[in-house]
């Protein structure tokens, strides 16, 4: 439970974070807000909210939501296993929402809650889902040290002051300034105590914790340097990216269960003599992947992205023809939907070897369907069975 | 050929653009700069090029290019078919580049060559490939009128200045600030001689050509509001992004070539007798898509996007088992790599159709796939035949 236990000097006795998460998305152009838009099928926020629950020395994660999502939030957290997360109720602006979460802590002292009040806590936006164990590590002993710290990033564009004629007045000189970005940390009592000074109009109008951390409480925070990898999901071509990221970091996990005694090989393997006799020939085995489909569900493991069954069969007869039975074909994709639901995505693929055709060249072809069907991930093409 | 001729006010008398392509993409973290990264196979650059060269009234496109890119850069304009477009050699600098770029027009003075120094010129990033002509027309007009003008933001992130310790100094009013984005466009006259009048220090570390119009010239930008789409590709999502939102333009265009009266078919139609007895029985018909294939070659119009091909066929025998022929499907297989290199993707999709089936359910499982076909372009599922 200690973010300095290892490696990093003084520990932090308690680290909690509070996700703002009530924003409206208007800059995304669509009716749902942003944090809960399905990414991969599964909403933004519940991707932040993994990237913080994962890290064991963070006690308590507060998402703070407008009170039309808070039942939302709930049946996310229910079905996607969350820990150690509680729900509270946003105000009508950023700065009124994190207040609202810090009180949480603060309220519990006189009331016999159970949420302890953290010695630090972090502030991390619900629409950055791949903050990283180490930049929040950072900003956590920062906090601890200066009593307040953010993670900076370059700018990427020229920051430019417009005089009132709508035309330019001047240039910031690039190499001054900072983006100010997310996660910031602080100490409890130095961000509590600027909330409970600060004005209504810094609760409205203000944006950024750490001008209130300098303003009433003369914390100037320390600015840690982020990764690329703490943007911000705002506009709607951010949503694609976040996606491509996802599938991107899923594609590199495969698992290949075979009958055979190798148990497990890698995408682009030879296929063997030996595997090649225990591969099915050329049925789509309904009844093994039920099989695999009732594990994982008997497991009660929260599917957290969409799992790819591929159903593997061999066809080495000599015929050049090939019979599919249509009907099993149709059952096979009837089944297929069936447990989309249960996200789970399924697919079939023959591997035809012949003796006239070059083993490695076929085995190459499979293995980049393989590879197209996972990294794809597509909902549309289950039940397909593709060749070979 | 004017950007006022319209309904715009006072007409420009020529406008060029320059667009600046010499940078490393260090931020990118690949060995490819990013303007030379292919989206669905095709470099980001020539995505730019093509959204300058759709607009009529621009007369001369210059892409600045470092000296290894040249012929890079030579050989995407003639593969792409790009026009009104000529290669400038870049500097070791982004303003000594678009510097070059420059001179081009005004070297021509004394070297009648083919270029005519334009009234008013364009500097926009070969990053920023989704500008519209609405912009370009508005910075047009606003630096005819004001001298200079440049396309601006509503800053993302707050932007603080840190002290010398490595603490927040203070943060800037948002609202205040804005980004300075492209595309952005000056009088020749007013651009030229800032470059020609400027030190060498801003040539080496200015960013920023509005900073320079207003340092040598006095000219004070007019701003102009953009869209989100000015967006720069950036880092690594940023090409995720570039490439969804690419997929997602091209999909709304979809075109049905039958043998039926129906010339053209919405996708979602419900098969029609008459179309029935039309569609060819379960077989690839290679001999037809190679017609299609030719015909694309012979109009010898450059494919900027893969263009998709699914050959249909109708399954509506009685037979519970439906035959492949193995052979004929490793031919199109083999065909549809070949014809993958002219940038043209082939499917097939087969549609069965049993009495005992609802056909509407069968028909929209069909249009399901081909729109999935069309979204993704997926080019490791070529030669695959689907069913639906």
């Amino acid at each position: 439970m200690e973010p300095g236990g290892c490696d990093m000097g003084p520990a932090v006795k308690a680290v909690a974070a509070v996700l703002p998460a009530g924003g409206s998305g208007e800059r995304l152009g669509g009716a749902t807000p942003k944090q809960f838009c399905a990414v991969q099928g599964r909403p933004l926020v519940s991707y932040t909210v993994r990237a913080m629950e994962r890290v064991s020395w963070i006690s308590d994660i507060i998402v703070v939501v407008s009170p039309e999502n808070i039942e939302t939030m709930k049946s996310i957290i229910k079905k996607y296993g969350h820990q150690r997360v509680t729900v509270a109720e946003g105000g009508i602006t950023r700065h009124r929402s994190i207040f609202n979460g810090l009180k949480l802590f603060s309220e519990n002292e006189f009331s016999n809650c159970l949420l302890q009040k953290p010695e630090v806590v972090i502030i991390h936006d619900a629409v950055r889902p791949f903050v990283e164990e180490d930049i929040l590590r950072k900003v956590v002993m920062a906090a601890k040290e200066y009593g307040a710290a953010g993670a900076i990033r370059p700018l990427v564009s020229t920051v430019i002051a417009s005089a009132a004629d709508g035309c330019l007045d001047h240039s910031l000189e690039r190499a001054r300034y900072r983006a100010s970005e997310m996660p910031q940390a602080f100490l409890f009592d130095v961000i509590y105590q600027a909330y409970q000074q600060c004005t209504d109009y810094d609760l409205d109008y203000g944006t950024e914790c750490l001008h209130l951390a300098l303003k009433y409480c003369k914390t100037n925070a320390k600015l840690v340097e982020g990764t690329a990898d703490l943007w911000k999901v705002t506009y709607k071509r951010d949503l694609y990216a976040a996606e491509s990221i996802i599938k991107d970091s899923l594609s590199q996990q495969i698992c290949i269960i075979t009958d055979a005694k190798e148990a497990v090989v890698q995408v682009g393997f030879l296929l063997h003599e030996s595997l090649r006799s225990q591969i099915k020939d050329n049925k789509y085995a309904i009844e093994e992947i039920q099989q695999l489909v009732d594990m994982l569900e008997e497991s009660n493991v929260p599917l957290l992205h969409p799992v790819i069954l591929i159903s593997v069969h061999l066809n080495s007869s000599e015929n050049t023809s090939f019979s599919i039975d249509l009907e099993e074909l149709t059952r096979m994709k009837k089944f297929a939907r069936e447990v989309k639901r249960k996200n789970i995505l399924v697919y079939g693929l023959l591997i035809q070897h012949k003796d006239n055709l070059p083993l490695q060249e076929t085995v190459n072809s499979a293995a980049a369907l393989i590879m197209a069907l996972i990294k794809d991930r597509n909902p549309e093409l289950i039940g397909q069975l593709l060749v070979a």
